[in-house]
């Protein structure tokens, strides 16, 4: 697995590996509300621009009542063809999809859609930065996983292959993304190692 | 106006300057069909990644019937915070607004939201590829206008400058996008030319 400025990947650390949260008052957070804090920070600092695409929604029926906000009175969710998160960050492109298991010692691969791992093997011809942020929540360890690896596991389950990804090769081939306070799940630090 | 390649900004046409359609099979067509349409010319040809946005929903109220899809009962459109179209190409975020005018002779900048330029900005700020797409439908001219000139003359006008973009000013310092069969708005040929 090479990245584009030809290191390797490996577990990377930044600091204490425990939460360097002092307290407990981010507890029941999901992975979400860590994502889009962070991404709110960053916006706010300049130091990217990442935001989270609305849910797409197929609108059936609209009421458009006098003298006021027009009411969609009939819509179904559809199937994300994307990704959940995109932006720009140094220049470059940012995409990745966000995941949070309870299991303790894998990560099921039938957590992602086909169309999702499609649309990352197209941001990966493209050259756009494409990751995975995948927390195992018991354990409370958040990882940035690149979308290479993912895409090859992904092609190695329809093969027959392992159904999930063991927590040791997460760990081993992932990195472990450093928490803070306000960028509380802090992947652009791990950008910053990879690709620049 | 300095472009990362270092060329100004010129009219530059491709081609004929008319348009390169023949026959009038596409008489009709919203600017918004036929940049998807291009955007899915790119997708499936492998040369650029470039989707809609979908369109921000207010969800208040779903109904879950038994044995069947979760229908929203209530839900109100939100101002889109963010430009309509974004994705990656050659590794870099490309990022714009469509806008299409009936009028002849200048482009009204009240057509644009503040927070729509609040976040090309920002997305300047981060390096992205950022621009406008304007139709004077009229005329059936569409022009690949630079955010950066854009943020300009927003700025000019709320300090009280012009409320438009005069037709002359965007044929010269925009780059009409020449016009296809598959991608009909071929906005990718013309990044070529400014970025790379």
């Amino acid at each position: 697995m090479n990245y584009p400025n030809g290191k390797k990947t490996a577990v990377k650390q930044w600091g204490n590996s425990k939460s360097t949260r002092t307290g407990y008052s981010n507890r029941g957070m999901t992975l979400e509300d860590d994502i889009n804090a962070t991404n709110e920070f960053y916006c706010d600092t300049g130091r990217g621009l990442i935001h989270k695409k609305p849910t797409p929604v197929q609108i059936v029926n609209v009421h458009y009542p006098k003298r006021s906000a027009a009411v969609i009175t009939e819509a179904y969710f559809k199937q994300p063809s994307t990704t959940d998160y995109n932006g720009v960050y140094r220049s470059r492109h940012i995409d990745f999809e966000a995941k949070e298991t309870k299991n303790k010692t894998s990560f099921p691969l039938a957590n992602i859609h086909e169309h999702q791992m499609n649309h990352m093997e197209s941001v990966i011809k493209q050259q756009g930065i494409c990751f995975m942020i995948l927390r195992f929540s018991t354990l409370d360890k958040t990882f940035y996983f690149p979308a290479e690896l993912l895409l090859e596991l992904w092609q190695d389950k329809i093969q027959g292959g392992k159904k999930s990804i063991p927590y040791d090769y997460v760990e081993k081939n992932g990195c472990l993304i450093p928490l803070g306070y306000q960028a509380r799940i802090d992947y652009l630090s791990v950008i910053d190692q990879l690709y620049f």
